[in-house]
């Protein structure tokens, strides 16, 4: 039997809705959720909308007031232990007298991993872990795979033809996807803490790869005043040093990292044939820059680099209802298979229409 | 404000589910369903089962007995007027006393072509045309087609990688998709009058093309007994006469049609550039053969021929999650295409998962 009742996964869930309030902000802090009632009545709630602002459980107490007493918190990441830019959550909510909390899942950080839940404890609070964990998990894959792994969460944007093409033969290709397409890219870089492409793609498109809060969907403009907006880092992979001040890229507000082999501002790692390792820059990435979550919009090589590096966690890939012919540009190149058994395989884990277009969502390994 | 009431939309979308009983069965006939009411009690109903055998309104006479005097009839395709291999529907309905025939659409043979409805009108019964006509047209496709043009509805079945590849560059290919979809191809099959192949892929994969009852899908299996298996006709390609008679193909039950260049069994029709003119080699085949609906299983070069014929109507493409690389087969070969707005569109009707493949249906032109 169960140790939760139905109104605990109501009010998880009710954290879990609050968590996404902060999707387009937290970066690179995560999403956080937290819900304080007494049997099925909410007393405070509140989430985590941006890094150095206050946790989620802080809001939330701080809307209960004296109610947080003898309440139960129900909160979507293990409260922190330790002072960051803020003081730890548990101490707080050890204070203000809470007599349970649900957590989702304990917090991967190996600064805390565990140790709020301790704390918790050791006042004589009763603590459940595990709730909706799964749930829990997707709104931080990025932050929670970055301190499992030392590695950030990757998803690898690409737009074709329903027959693989990138381009007609002669290079043409805009525009392949439809505009409610492109408006479906502005919302997942509008997610990211970082935008990769490469400096053929910059200079062949003249992009700014930035977020253009007039190019959101409705619904996220909804969501995500213009005021609030939010930049990921743009990371350029330069390895001839061809970019050029007069570029679109320079002109659109937003930090860009330039990775290339001579400036070397992130000692730009090389592997043994001349290429960027990859891995070493994203672990160097995510050093200098808490880069977690990394949207990659390029081409055919970025895209089949990071596949074969085994880099990527999730291709979202466009489907534009064309057919182009075999003789272009195919969406991961040559691939040199020579068995059905050494294809690369993928899940479809979603697929929906986006206006005339599809989008399909799969995760690899 | 509509001539219709709820309840007529009510009955003719059950005399439409009626109709699908004969899905399986009826080619080259169309499915027809017919609902005889007073009010909402529905005193008869039936459908068109096999070619030959008694037409839907026949079935739903015989049901209603005495009580189709004074009764509503809804039929999804008008009532017949000239004596086939059965009386004239209306005939029988005049003399059954009914009061009111509600028809989805009028019939596109030429031989009827309004006429059942004036017979109708003459007698002194109310006649409305048009209520659900969509619905109804959707039933079918491949008759009213044909009907109205000479040319008879094309589907062409494409199974690729996600990155639009039908074989690894070695040639290897088997298998792509699951034995879902392989299922769910086999169902297409058993709906069309007639499959088509070229001698190419039918030695490739020593491939029989028929319908297997076993390997049909589970709830289509429910709808159709295997007692009654209807094979589609198979039509062959084999300009060079390269088909041999131990092939599986030739062991299999069912009609085959094999055009090539030298028996002359339709006359094979070849065009100016030495290939087989399509276009008219499906006239011929609906006037032999009574083929109004051809389901195409073939590679690249006869799916690209169709397509630049214009003679295909619907794409029915299963995409597997797979990464193959382009340097592999790609779907529909070169098309030499110079100019973004050269590309061939298309109209992504549905798409769903079938197994772990996706399959997209969308229509041409």
């Amino acid at each position: 039997m169960s140790v939760y009742q139905s109104i605990d996964y109501q009010l998880m869930l009710r954290a879990i809705e609050m968590a996404k309030n902060g999707m387009f902000t937290t970066a690179p802090n995560p999403n956080v959720g937290c819900v304080i009632a007494h049997g099925e009545d909410i007393v405070g709630e509140g989430f985590h909308y941006k890094a150095g602002e206050a946790h989620a459980e802080v809001h939330a107490l701080k809307a209960a007031g004296d109610k947080a007493k003898g309440a139960t918190v129900y909160v979507t990441l293990e409260p922190c232990s330790h002072y960051g830019r803020t003081p730890p959550c548990s101490e707080a909510l050890i204070k203000a007298g809470v007599s349970k909390v649900v957590c989702a899942m304990e917090d991967p950080n190996p600064k805390v991993a565990g140790q709020g839940i301790q704390m918790l404890r050791q006042a004589g609070i009763e603590v459940l872990v595990g709730l909706m964990e799964e749930e829990a998990h997707a709104l931080n894959r990025g932050f929670i795979k970055l301190m499992k792994t030392g590695l950030p969460f990757v998803q690898l944007k690409m737009a074709a033809s329903i027959d693989g093409q990138t381009a007609l033969s002669n290079g043409e290709s805009q525009w392949i996807t439809s505009s409610l397409a492109r408006s479906d890219v502005q919302h997942f870089r509008s997610k990211a803490c970082a935008v990769l492409s490469t400096s053929k793609t910059v200079i062949d498109d003249d992009a700014s790869l930035n977020v253009r809060w007039s190019e959101l969907p409705e619904c996220t403009q909804q969501k995500y005043p213009e005021s609030e907006l939010r930049q990921p880092v743009r990371i350029i992979l330069d390895k001839n040093n061809n970019l050029s001040s007069s570029l679109k890229l320079f002109q659109a507000d937003g930090e860009i990292v330039v990775v290339n082999s001579e400036e070397g501002n992130l000692d730009s790692p090389i592997d043994e044939s001349g290429q960027f390792d990859l891995a070493e820059l994203f672990r160097r990435l995510a050093k200098s820059h808490h880069i977690n979550h990394i949207w990659v919009e390029a081409g055919a090589t970025l895209g089949k680099s990071l596949i074969q590096a085994g880099l990527v966690d999730e291709l979202v890939l466009y489907l534009a209802p064309k057919i182009m012919g075999s003789d272009g540009k195919g969406l991961f190149g040559a691939l040199g298979i020579e068995s059905m058994q050494d294809v690369i395989n993928i899940n479809i884990q979603d697929v929906r229409h986006v206006g005339p277009d599809l989008r399909l969502v799969a995760t690899l390994n």
